[in-house]
């Protein structure tokens, strides 16, 4: 959470237990869903979770690595831990890890910040370390696995795709369909469309 | 542009000449990218264009409707207008009509109105009739003459995502990879997704 670069003479890094991060989490994704990410403010974080400011910024850098890492710590099961045996059982496990409600929620909570995003360079900066880019290295272990069992050709162009393809369903529903997106969704997509563009 | 629902007592329509209408379309675009469809009003393209509030009133329903306008206008070729005979000439032919630069603009530009979509329901209802409904009944259309053609089987089930493939193109790219769509990308993108998930 820290890189050590901007190191603050403060820092007395009190551990949080994993309950009380946890909590912490969910209320700063609470308070991104009813404010969005500009109006979030440390202050309504503290005041939500009744813990001082002092604590938040000891633990992370500020509100876009807060953000970020309560993104990445409450989403879904992490890709690392998906591990069927073939690669339509991981990619099936992983769109149904969130019930449909919940999927709802996220898409609209991703929309907002994929806009916040293009205005606060700090928040992108923060999201690619923390989230992008383990979740880009979860895929890619999940396709490799699947290359060396056969499943995929090592140099099938798609490969590099896939989280475009997956971002694309997610977004195109509500804005040409008008509707959320769902699993059924999610499942037809990935039949329609990753697994054939990869080969299999 | 009216749907005859709303007439209003006031409706003389004044024909524009169409070098008018398309001055007054690019200034729309202009001032979105300048200043975002929330901060858009109706009295800042009328200066710009030295036109009348009232003849912008009276030629398009308001300003949902004179953004929808404006993009479906002053886009690349329509999609209708491409007939190379082949599928893949088909999207490459659209790929190419927009140059780099212009396509760097146009996804900040339709990035900015993804978001707003979520906030103004009378804005998404214009862009559904106005701009989406014609462009996803173009990719049908293009598609059908590949079915006709024998390039596609006619049931292949990633027909219908099409759209959706393309649109996880614009968006992934500067999300994941932050660098901007252009047309090298988007032609890799049709060979290693587009066109292997339809099956050619």
């Amino acid at each position: 959470m820290t890189d050590g670069k901007t190191p603050r003479p403060t820092a007395r890094r009190t551990r949080l237990t994993p309950e009380r991060e946890s909590e912490l989490y969910a209320a700063v994704l609470e308070l991104l869903r009813e404010q969005g990410y500009e109006a979030l403010t440390m202050d309504a974080v503290a005041a939500r979770t009744r813990s001082s400011k002092a604590t938040l910024y000891r633990q992370w850098k500020g509100k876009p690595e807060l953000v970020a890492t309560a993104l990445r710590h409450t989403g879904p099961v992490p890709l690392e831990d998906i591990d069927t045996g073939t690669l339509r059982g991981d990619l099936q496990q992983m769109v149904r890890c969130s019930d449909d409600i919940q999927m709802e929620k996220d898409t609209a909570l991703l929309r907002g910040l994929a806009h916040a995003v293009y205005q606060n360079p700090d928040l992108h900066q923060a999201l690619r370390e923390l989230l992008i880019e383990p979740e880009t290295a979860g895929y890619h272990a999940m396709l490799q696995r699947a290359v060396a069992r056969g499943e995929l050709p090592a140099g099938a162009p798609a490969l590099e795709f896939v989280p475009h393809m997956l971002i694309g369903a997610f977004v195109a529903r509500p804005l040409i369909e008008d509707r959320p997106v769902d699993s059924d969704y999610l499942d037809r997509f990935i039949n329609a469309v990753v697994l054939p563009a990869l080969g299999v």
